[in-house]
């Protein structure tokens, strides 16, 4: 079975995924690098760091993914559509090495990365999105790669089947907050919290199987 | 030094310490009591309940407390100011045996109630309102008992030294959110986090000494 899956995606306590304003020198906006610091220190991240729980949170990241979906925001600055160069912010060899769909209102003919990476560019439903991307991963998992605007519309659309949150304690004031419009998501989640010693808490929210 | 404290704050995930609309029926609105079920389940509470990390936090609520402050939204539902015979949801014996300073724009005189609780009301600033339960305290600690909206009025004006959120694992999406305004809190206070096996995650801000 494929599922979709969050992974890695950090937010204040007042749960803001990003910082404001957004553009190609802040792309997090007041947030800065604060919010992904913990990943920084992983050996995800470095082959120097370390190998505790952080760590092992986020190396699923990379495990059984044969497609990613992201959100216009999460491609380039505000403004990206209008430069018809732009092929994102990760060079010439992203790091996701499957087709990867943008969804975005002014869609663009796909571009074809270094090292796997295929960016499609999409204007449709989150339930469309899926059903194209899921093809493409050919039987494995799709990874729903944010920002918090698309993980939020996935979640309401109750599409997700396994999320992990990254609580980093800072207040952000303001940005995209994950939360909004998801009143009750505890009755489809099962939710667990564990704190880290670098002082991050991972939340994991499973898909209650129907009983 | 008397220090001024919050304890057993309960928020869900997305930062909501009461939902809505606050009644005499529902006081904490369709939150209902999710928020607190974690501390029933603690010695604290019950003497049957368990002894664990919940309990070691929620103990913590009632030592070397000379004096509450609280919001008029703690002390009665709205609309309270208009019965002069409203003394509180606690009985005739209220669990804070100490003077209790209730903020409103509409004083009234003390009420003595049975087992040392005095209700004070008072039409005063943050600080000024510490200046007196201080002083009622007697060298003990003023606790400050809620609600959100008095939190985050102390918070702001950095008069907490020592705060205890407990964030349960729902989304409520809506009432009175504990975070509103207090943007780069953390430059302010080290925070500790720590998950409970019950579920819940207990937040501890600890405000900085100045070096």
């Amino acid at each position: 079975m494929s599922l979709t899956r969050v992974h890695n995606l950090s937010i204040s306590l007042d749960g803001f995924a990003t910082g404001e304003p957004q553009s190609l020198e802040t792309p997090f906006g007041h947030a800065g690098e604060r919010l992904h610091e913990w990943m920084f220190d992983t050996r995800f991240w470095d082959a120097s760091g370390s190998a505790g729980v952080d760590d092992a949170f986020a190396q699923r990241n990379g495990y059984g993914i044969g497609a990613e979906i992201m959100g216009a925001n999460k491609f380039g600055p505000p403004g990206w559509q209008d430069d018809p160069d732009w092929k994102g912010w990760w060079g010439p060899n992203p790091p996701f090495h499957t087709p990867t769909f943008v969804l975005t209102h002014r869609p663009r003919p796909p571009i074809e990365m270094e090292g796997g990476t295929t960016f499609h560019f999409l204007d449709a439903t989150p339930a469309e999105a899926l059903e194209a991307a899921r093809e493409a991963a050919d039987g494995q998992d799709v990874r729903l790669g944010g920002g918090a605007a698309v993980v939020r519309e996935f979640l309401a659309a109750r599409l997700v089947d396994h999320m992990h949150l990254v609580q980093v304690p800072i207040v952000l004031g303001r940005g995209s907050r994950i939360w909004d419009g998801l009143e009750g998501l505890e009755d489809a989640y099962d939710i667990e919290a564990v704190s880290a010693p670098s002082g991050v808490t991972h939340l994991s929210f499973t898909r209650k199987v129907a009983s």
